[in-house]
């Protein structure tokens, strides 16, 4: 199973580059995993919202290799989401578990700050929220690599590495 | 209004412990915020699950200054804890607004892997779970630290500082 976590804008924090560096070297224990990341647009002070959006959503779906008429055959691609389904823990293992089978390259998308385009939306596979909260998109990226090796665990039946 | 943030077992990753500084260094213009860690217990491996958390009970329980027979009068103790209520960013904030408004010391407590003991409940005065996902014990205080500096750039209607 291929996984790769897409993120818009490089992760600021050392911290974060820290912590997503310590998920990864665990997470390559039971998939092939990667992260990429689209930099940040540059000279769009004067852009609205909107249309940042829109070109971080061209952005993505190039990198996704997939463009807006052309649906992911072999492709599923996850958006982290407020509107997305929420799970436990343990459904979110056995959802990992039914991707893992389904033998396709698994994407997990977190977006900028503005959110997705429509664009983004119409390819995607499903959604995914991990809080009613809003966590920084930068955190995010951190928690939710934290989420994937953790569902590993649980397949595996694995004692969760709690250090 | 000052807040600490009691966890359990000191934080491991260096890199929680980089992120936490920066937060506290953020909250300190809102507020009297300060993090304690009650030490792991030691020596407890041949101890059951319920023994640790009635250790860890007793220790949470004295450094908040409580004891089981004397509810906190002066004192507000939200647990972290999975079967706590859930809000948005945006409600919690306004929670955050009304424990400004009460006058007490608040305390946030992150409990230990198998979680609080009833003793800890029933001192209590609420709960709140972050996800329905399960987040490392560690990585939660991270992200709650986080969630309270996102209140109080809501409260005062800043924008939110993403760096």
């Amino acid at each position: 199973m291929r996984i790769t976590l897409l993120c818009v804008g490089k992760t600021d924090f050392p911290f974060i580059v820290e912590g997503m560096k310590l998920y990864e070297d665990r997470l390559k224990h039971y998939c092939k995993f990667s992260t990429v990341c689209i930099p940040a647009l540059k000279g769009v002070s004067s852009w609205t919202k909107e249309q940042i959006k829109e070109k971080e959503g061209e952005l993505i779906l190039k990198s996704l290799g997939l463009t807006k008429d052309k649906a992911a055959a072999k492709k599923h691609v996850v958006l982290l989401d407020e509107r997305g389904g929420k799970y436990s823990s343990e459904a979110w293992a056995s959802r990992i578990e039914k991707l893992v089978l389904l033998d396709k390259d698994v994407f997990f998308v977190i977006g900028g700050a503005y959110g997705f385009s429509d664009a983004v939306y119409s390819i995607s596979s499903e959604k995914l929220s991990l809080s009613d909260m809003t966590f920084s998109h930068q955190i995010v990226r951190l928690i939710f690599m934290e989420q994937i090796y953790r569902a590993f665990t649980i397949i595996s039946k694995e004692p969760y590495h709690h250090r």
